[in-house]
């Protein structure tokens, strides 16, 4: 028969289990978080080639696509672990069918990039559309590593991934945002809705990188301050300047298309800068959090062997852990000892450590519930995606829109209204009932 | 290299692992119900024993102590089962270190009913006092179902848990309804603040109730509508007024006490066969939750493995798995047709395949997205519980009260307010700033 103490015990363990799956986690986000860097390079390298008919950033794209492989090749080997394989692959991530799904569409999205680049090479396809391809494995990746974000365990942990979900979700607007400035300074006048466009990615990157800001903590906040004074964002708003105060009536100059490039570029490599930074800590966070975990475990153990030695010189430990431990080290579960020490009428353990067990049990259970309530607190920063994602899905479930359809309905009707696209999504849903009629 | 088709298989295993998961905890769930029934049948007869100074309910409560027994063993014969021992124990539960840790705290409070029996059998304590000791398990007990029921991940298995937790808990507020009415005829008048207490325990029974009815599902609903006119509600109603318009200068008549404590008695064994057939339904509902989740997954692999055999007539399900499979049924990883299958710009699977894997991983994600949605408003009916247990926490590490005392202080401020219970905790918790100030 188990005690209190075995599962006191045990409960202990899983949270060892779980911080140590939360690090496998972090490790596929941290190769995530390179790929995407690599592919934005990538995007954009290609959109140049493109736009000058392939006369320039030839040699570069070249270069870029060992880089890029380099970087998936590290996603692929996380992928291949050996204990993703098999039974009991589920088990040893969390957050198992949703994580396994967003994986498998990832895969999907990846699945398109040879066909891309070889639409590329032979100057198949147009900037825009290399660009909107390019994009869409982005998001695939954005979208591992935001559900990675929502299943996490921990609060200092979470506070780290949503941190680093919003620094990449708000480098990926600033990647777009450099195609577009790109694409309207080369033809000399900006596309149909990029002026618009480009407000709305200004806003989104603002939106993100005050998240960020908000959970990214002390270190790394100082270094993104640091940052801010050597990035090129005031060649940035006076380039947006000129973009924004553009129109049918007054062309862009296309020889500033390098300018904004080269400026948007180096932006996008500091961020990636604070990104790996990010992410190191985020590995540094969970290594913390496993020794720390296992410590208190070690000395809630000892804490506890002591007392029982006090009070009751002939239980060691593993007479007290009960059911758990007797199997492995007591032949018979019912042993005269091991019963003993389970009839609470007689107090066998003794007032002090009866004492102890009620005071870990209740400081545990507290411990629990402050965590859980701080993940939900890191969780709600999520909040305005998930309403987003849910809004897409009923104009697609709905309207039989694509997913690229029911992004963009959502995103006109935010620019046209002067609204936030969370709220825009908010509306949406309300209206569900509205929308499913027939 | 293991592909996007893999995952989505691997994801759906993920499913079936958790559903199995969550079968084993609505295992446990039943036997807690079952024993907490013979709990309050317990402190019902030891109520009357010790109130009729021994006179009464002696062999009743002998026989009580017999059934109680045996429900604790199936309960620790759950405990005891051996997935649950061992260094993967956490991967066999779900919600792993926090339902460990209700279990330990559950079993701690178990560990006190040898004593609190021998002090009754002993007359050796106050009624009062024995009805508190009892509840004070029970509430553990149902600590239990309500952390089982918030870390369920099916939405209809979550619905009938949230049912069957307000079910018994509505029922507990019943038992404790039935504790303070029979003390208070049997002496002849009402304790200290029994009337205000009576009136709270009626209206948390009827909002427990009212939410057991919104997710308990059509059958049991029926049956619960079918058993309202066969409990004897009218009969508790007058005795009800009779107690709530009693006073100082209004005594009882005592010998009302054992009509009183049969009335209650009966709706409580009424309630306990709602809550027996809720069980039932929610181990079927689990089975047929696992088989059609089989049945799909089958469905899916049958689908696959004939568009492959279609469109690729030498691939066989087993290689288009890539690494997941492969690593079982393919000696070498590089096995050229397996290589074949991954090379996505080659196409090699077949538009139509390639069509359908991205219908069935779009459908899983919309489906996962669906069920969470779901699983998101069974679990806000648990938001009222937590924002209480949170108060109470705040109370007991910022005023140093226990958690008896913390709730009674939140009671008692919304009987005194005429507010409810959740509103005060709400309120307690926006002043957590306060409250931590030394």
């Amino acid at each position: 028969m188990k005690t209190a103490l075995a599962f006191l015990l045990a409960a202990r363990r899983c949270e060892i289990d779980d911080l140590e799956r939360l690090a496998l986690s972090c490790e596929l986000v941290q190769a995530v978080s390179e790929l995407v860097h690599q592919l934005q390079r990538e995007r954009g390298a290609s959109n140049v080639f493109l736009a000058s008919d392939g006369a320039r950033f030839g040699a570069q794209r070249e270069a870029q696509l060992d880089a890029s492989r380099a970087a998936e090749a590290e996603v692929r080997a996380w992928l291949d672990r050996p204990e993703l394989g098999g039974e009991r692959a589920g088990a040893s991530v969390l957050g198992g069918a949703r994580l396994f799904t967003r994986i498998a569409l990832a895969l999907h999205a990846l699945d398109a990039l040879p066909e891309v680049r070889a639409d590329v090479a032979a100057q198949r396809c147009r900037p825009d559309a290399a660009t909107a391809r390019y994009s869409e494995i982005v998001g695939a990746l954005l979208a591992l590593v935001f559900d990675a974000a929502d299943v996490a365990v921990d609060p200092e942990v979470s506070r780290l991934l949503v941190a680093l979900f919003n620094l990449m979700q708000g480098k990926e607007f600033a990647g777009q945002e450099r195609a577009l400035g790109a694409a309207s300074f080369a033809a000399g006048h900006p596309a149909a809705d990029a002026v618009q466009a480009i407000q709305y990615l200004v806003e989104a990157q603002s939106q993100c990188f005050r998240r960020f800001e908000a959970f990214c903590g002390v270190e790394v906040l100082r270094q993104w301050q640091a940052l801010q004074s050597i990035m090129p964002l005031a060649e940035l708003e006076r380039l947006r300047r000129v973009l924004l105060a553009s129109g049918p009536g007054a062309p862009l100059d296309s020889a500033r298309a390098e300018g904004w490039f080269a400026c948007c570029s180096q932006r996008l490599d500091q961020l990636h800068e604070v990104e790996v930074a990010l992410a190191r800590g985020l590995g540094e966070a969970c290594a913390r959090k496993i020794a720390a975990t296992r410590d208190e475990a070690r000395n809630q153990a000892s804490l506890l062997q002591a007392l029982s030695a006090a009070s009751e010189p002939r239980a060691p430990l593993e007479m007290l852990m009960g059911g758990e431990l007797a199997d492995e080290a007591v032949p018979a579960r019912t042993a005269p000892g091991a019963e003993r020490v389970e009839a609470p009428g007689a107090e066998p353990l003794g007032p002090r450590l009866g004492r102890s067990i009620v005071d870990l049990l209740h400081a545990q259970s507290q411990r629990l519930q402050a965590m859980s309530d701080e993940l939900d607190a890191a969780r709600a920063a999520l909040e305005e995606r998930k309403l987003i994602e849910r809004a897409k899905g009923l104009l697609m479930s709905c309207r039989g829109l694509s997913e690229d359809e029911a992004y963009r309905l959502l995103r006109q009707t935010a620019m046209s209204q002067g609204r936030r696209l969370a709220e825009v999504a908010g509306a949406t849903l309300a209206l569900a009932d509205v929308l499913a009629r027939p």
